[in-house]
């Protein structure tokens, strides 16, 4: 037997940061996954590979219990505290195939989690709703990370198209927009956590100013939602250039993202602008007359990749 | 008989674009000077030359009335304004040694117009106030250019360091602080009539994103007069490091500008900023704990060199 669940990374199109203060931002589900496949064993043994990292782990269950000593490996944390979430009595191997660069603010962690809780409910005969999944998995990127927002949990499990609110509920877009976008990222991580500490110290001490920038964020985001809606690919792609330069005034842009954002642009992108927490990571480019072109350009210049809107969220296969 | 006046150039420290919508600017003059030597000739003909650039330009005084018959060359259409002030009867050489770059945000133009009007007055023995020599290199920028800020006549006429405040009045800003700043500039050039147009079509597009990001500059500029005043290192970088994020967001940074910037952010500026009209041109660093080393670094990288306050403005002298 073969579980297999896959699970969409997420791209933040409008209002990274400025959700931390109660701003609305705007999130897609997109058609790059982690796809999870569980084969169970016949001994004790818990085999984790993950190709992508080239990491190969192995744990025991011991009298019903799992033995998680071990140097402490990021990926690991997320899939270990999926697991003390359930009661697993037989071993398995998990084979973590992650289609997305990790770290880069495209929601890989939580597709790792959300994948991960999906196989092993289904392999300890738990059934679990979407809502149940999210949730879940909201709270173990809690636990892991300190600060997590629910935006990249909710899209891997639901998929689609948000619209996060001031008061953090998450509402659909609806839309007829082919949406394609490009995503570059560099070797360079960003650290989200220390991202929106840095944030939030430049707040503190310029309350007044930053809390100006943010609702300039607000003002545009709200625009953007109408943009969308409407398919007005110039002001879609307007609204992300103001959005990056108030980004980089917020002191999250670095060298990087500026060199492939104007690439990107002096190749005739609509819009282009940093994804995510930036300090490193990636862009998100829109660029509706020329994708192609412009995907090639980047991908020479780092790493790319295009992506669409996946309405599809967590998905679980079992072969027998 | 030689006339020589020299006139500083400018850097506007925070708030360029926003002035053209009434809101306050913060400018200095700068100790790097556009020198310019009159010497009387015996005949009729007056010969321009003007170094830095290759030029040498003849015309010829005929009946009392010069032949400005020629193709357009843009430093020449500042001159040929000056001239066209004065009742010029004798032939002479003028010498221009221009210190800046040109067309780099940096009042070369003002500078050359200011030094021009001040060694021809001094040779048709026309006696002008520094008022009226600012009043007259305005109304020469305004005739060549259609739209110019006063900022830069009136720090190449009076020197100093200002607050320009929402009326458009000048104010002398009064600090103890050593402000010593690099700037470092590329070759390529930013039309400034092309953007402050540019910024004005976005404007009329977006009012209300606009209009938040101008009060933001506002906010940050009277910050930063009391940062320049109090001395208070770290708000002024801070203050220009936001600066430059929000002229990002109104569409005047490139890829050459935000390389420089992001190499002396990297390398410890406190702070580091476009100046003038973006688009190409310059960049001004603050790095009072390593200014030797960020400027060795950006004169590698491309053209760079050191600035201070400059609190005299034009100076004329007279050797027989």
């Amino acid at each position: 037997m073969e579980i297999k669940a896959s699970a969409p990374g997420k791209i933040i199109l409008f209002g990274e940061h400025v959700v931390v203060y109660k701003r609305p931002a705007i999130a897609l589900a997109i058609n790059k996954t982690v796809d999870t496949i569980l084969r169970p064993r016949d001994d004790n043994k818990i085999v984790i590979v993950v190709p992508s990292i080239n990491l190969n782990h192995v744990l025991e269950i011991t009298d019903g219990k799992i033995d998680y000593s071990r140097k402490k490996l990021s990926v690991l944390d997320y899939i270990y505290e999926v697991f003390s979430q359930f009661n697993i009595q037989q071993g398995f191997d998990l084979i973590i195939n992650i289609n997305l660069p990790l770290g880069a603010g495209l929601g890989s962690s939580a597709a790792v989690t959300v994948s991960t809780i999906a196989v092993i409910a289904k392999f300890t005969n738990v059934d679990l709703s979407k809502k149940e999944i999210a949730k879940m998995a909201h709270n173990i990127e809690i636990n892991v990370q300190k600060v997590a927002s629910p935006i990249d949990t909710a899209l891997s499990t639901y998929g689609g198209f948000i619209y996060l609110d001031t008061d953090s509920n998450v509402n659909k877009i609806t839309t007829d927009i082919n949406l394609e976008l490009i995503v570059a990222y560099t070797q360079k991580r960003g650290n989200t956590g220390l991202l929106v500490d840095s944030v939030k110290k430049e707040y503190e001490k310029y309350p007044q100013i930053l809390e100006n920038i943010f609702n300039t964020v607000e003002i545009l985001t709200n625009q953007a939602k109408s943009a969308l809606e409407n398919q007005d690919k110039t002001l879609i792609g307007d609204l992300m250039n103001i959005n990056q330069g108030l980004l980089d005034s917020i002191g999250v842009n670095t060298i990087e993202l500026s060199d492939m954002i104007y690439v990107a642009r002096n190749e005739g992108a609509y819009g282009a602008k940093l994804t995510g927490s930036g300090g490193g990571g990636s862009i998100v480019v829109y660029a509706p007359k020329n994708t192609k072109q412009i995907f090639e350009k980047l991908n020479k210049f780092e790493n790319a990749f295009k992506a669409e809107i996946s309405s599809n969220g967590v998905e679980v296969t079992v072969k027998y």
